[in-house]
């Protein structure tokens, strides 16, 4: 502590700042070691820029979020709520002079019970260590981003996660049911409830989910679990085309299947996922689409279903002999994000979602997108949500091509919204589609948004400059 | 028209009003008669008051609901909108001078999408006859509350109600994707999506639901569909006390059941529903378990639930032999509250939702608050949610009794919160619950309440006097 501070010749604002937060929190907890704090400056996401953090800050109780809370709004300083930082948008991103806090440290789950089928979780809490935790009461929490093993749910809760599950389970929203928030102020705030139900007054806790950490920091959450269900069985069908499989999406849904995860690979991602991890997928397909049950007699349902991808157009269609083989190609699934990014070193991942009734002209039009910008995009898809994850694969060395990379990245945007979808279907918007959420939610919409904003922040200091 | 203003003998700022809403509005949908307007003055709750309102608006169109609202706040008049006014908390009491906005005549299903599973629809369509017309397509819109033949989806998304599905399936909230709603100003704000996911900004649509007319005039939702399961196949199952029955609940969802209903009725209500259908129901019990399950093969589950209900004490477990019988058998649940009203003439219906786990100890305290002020009261309940009915029978014409059920009314409030549930499931807060909802929420949650208020109400024009 003491070189880091020397090296980093802190101003005596920022001295100021470091010695009012060590006030209330441990030494351990308070990082302002510049080669440190620079590790804290990002998430996953690219082309979003990001600054340079005065300190970052370590919690683990939530009177000490709420000691930073007051400090920060005393001293008038920015706040950059953080979790794993593996997100997609730039959400997490710290900006000059801010106080990173990072509430990985407050990772205890508090409660699971069986009976009122909840559990109270504090952020920290990895999703893969609760999804285990729960598993051991016969329990199930279905919200399943491919970070799972390494985000944490107060981050899932920050950006409205979602995941493979969300076809037939919904999204990290509809597990979420009650809150305790710290505001700006420090004050704390408890939304919801621990009941199965109950609409007493508005619903805040809703307004946190998806908030991206610019209404307030999430310190303990109500969540609602599931029991749970069956090991799913997968399908794998091939498909000609992607517009065939796409036809296959919507036969299944219009017949009223419940599959439990219907996702979608395109060749390019397909290609990517065999060069990356040698995982020998059928390369000579256009479309694979992966379905799966999870009652406990899967096999009528995969067996009609298949029938309806056939009538698509399928030319193979290969139900998992077993819950081995349904985890090899969920894995394939789960690895296409890091196999596109290998393919030119950088990608933006965009996640528009369509009407499921439009998939097929959004994969489409991704396709001439891709010619147009001579890019390389594979598509994967939550294809039963209409979620597509377009995935621009570039070289970041190449100045022409990242710029084509961005170009394309937001033309993608503007089909979906022509298709009457949204920029995102579970990424949030955070740095990188700032500018594009007003274009969505139009002038009233967005006038509404920054007065909940200003209402709840009325200073500026959580998380600027995100969402608006 | 003319006589009823005659009648009337409006002062000149009455006239006015009307004169300004006649600019908008065909001479048909701008009522001012009093013995008419007086006909709108209230909803189905005890112990509420209303006031007179100046004149009842009943628009076709959202421009016409928008000149509402511009001429309301041009001229600070206040705006009670209702539905079908078939709600149990007085949300859409009219107040002395206000203009009452029925949604009745706005009663159009614009679309119905089976690949996409939603429907596009106006406020004033019934719930009942869009649970029929998506049947046709093979759909099915879960939330049923009691009142499902009149109710209207506006009024059910105003107070977020509930129903019999909800174990299963969830709340109205749930359904909600998207919405078009005319703000105070007249403005018109489009919330949500109709895609299956989305989380571009704060989630507006969830603040309306359930805000109670208070934020904002809802003309139009995008509501998410489910595939129309299979029948429910019922099991009746007799208790000798409330608190088995409640430990069969609890035994039930802990075993990871996923029934479709889990329905108590206790041995009043029982009683009650006899004396007023003949409905032959087993008058020696001390509650009545009622369970079901949608699924293809529900017999399996049903033998397992019925093995557990005998585990938890219960005398009798009867499964229905076919759909006809499940389907008397929801009958004489859905008829509860009818039944108990004709006890005593009035009833006062309390909403509250309790961790499940606590529901015993619910049913024990309701018994012990009967007691204490000689009451009779009847408790039915979705008992999977944990969410109770206490219904207070008495007589309106004898002002003890009347004292008594109003106190033992809070009574049971008071020990639903220190259980820890809520004041209000599925009935929501209004006029009855309203002191009430700072002593859930406290104050920092009250305070960020109104300030939502105060952001999209700015004049306090819209429904004055409920929630807070």
């Amino acid at each position: 502590m003491i070189m880091s501070r020397i090296q980093a010749a802190p101003d005596e604002a920022e001295s100021n700042l470091t010695d009012r937060l060590l006030a209330g929190l441990p030494a351990d907890a308070v990082l302002t070691d510049p080669d440190v704090t620079a590790s804290y400056a990002h998430d996953m996401a690219s082309f979003c820029p990001s600054g340079a953090p005065s300190v970052v800050v370590l919690p683990r109780t939530v009177e000490q979020v709420q000691h930073v809370m007051r400090i920060a709004t005393e001293l008038r300083v920015p706040v950059v709520p953080q979790g794993a930082r593996t997100g997609l948008s730039g959400a997490a991103n710290a900006s000059d002079g801010c106080i990173v806090l990072s509430l990985t440290r407050m990772d205890r789950i508090l409660e699971i019970n069986p009976v009122d089928r909840i559990a109270v979780v504090e952020p920290g809490v990895v999703n893969a260590a609760l999804s285990r935790a729960v598993n051991e009461h016969g329990l199930y929490y279905p919200p399943d981003p491919s970070s799972w093993e390494m985000c944490t749910i107060g981050g899932n809760i920050g950006t409205a996660s979602g995941g493979l599950c969300c076809v037939k389970y919904g999204v990290t929203a509809e597990y979420v049911l009650g809150l305790d928030v710290v505001l700006a102020d420090g004050r704390l705030l408890s939304t919801g409830r621990r009941t199965a139900k109950g609409v007493a007054g508005y619903d805040l806790t809703r307004l946190f989910v998806g908030s991206e950490g610019s209404l307030g920091i999430v310190v303990r959450a109500v969540l609602a679990l599931k029991p749970q269900p069956p090991q799913q069985l997968v399908l794998a069908a091939e498909f000609p085309s992607a517009t065939a499989a796409c036809d296959a999406v919507c036969r299944i849904m219009a017949q009223g299947h419940v599959p439990s995860l219907l996702e979608l690979m395109d060749r390019t991602t397909v290609k990517a996922v065999n060069d990356y991890a040698h995982m020998g997928l059928p390369e000579t397909t256009e479309a694979l689409l992966l379905a799966a049950f999870d009652t406990p007699d899967p096999a009528p349902d995969l067996a009609a279903l298949g029938a309806l991808c056939e009538a698509a157009g399928a030319t193979q269609v290969v139900p998992a002999d077993d819950a081995a083989e349904s985890e090899m190609l969920l894995q394939a699934r789960r690895l296409s994000l890091v196999a596109l990014e290998a393919v030119k070193g950088t990608t933006m991942i965009d996640d528009v979602c369509v009407p499921r009734s439009r998939l097929g002209e959004m994969l489409d039009g991704v396709e001439r997108i891709a010619e147009k910008y001579q890019l390389t995009i594979g598509v994967c898809a939550h294809a039963g949500d209409g979620n597509t994850h377009p995935t621009v694969c570039f070289d970041a060395q190449d100045p022409d091509e990242s710029r084509r990379a961005r170009e394309s990245f937001d033309e993608i945007m503007a089909l979906g919204l022509r298709l009457g979808g949204t920029i995102t279907g579970e990424h949030g918007v955070g740095v990188l589609k700032k500018e594009w959420l007003a274009r969505e939610i139009g002038p009233v919409g967005l006038e509404m948004q920054r007065a909940i904003k200003q209402t709840f922040d009325p200073l500026g200091i959580l998380n600027p400059g995100k969402l608006f």
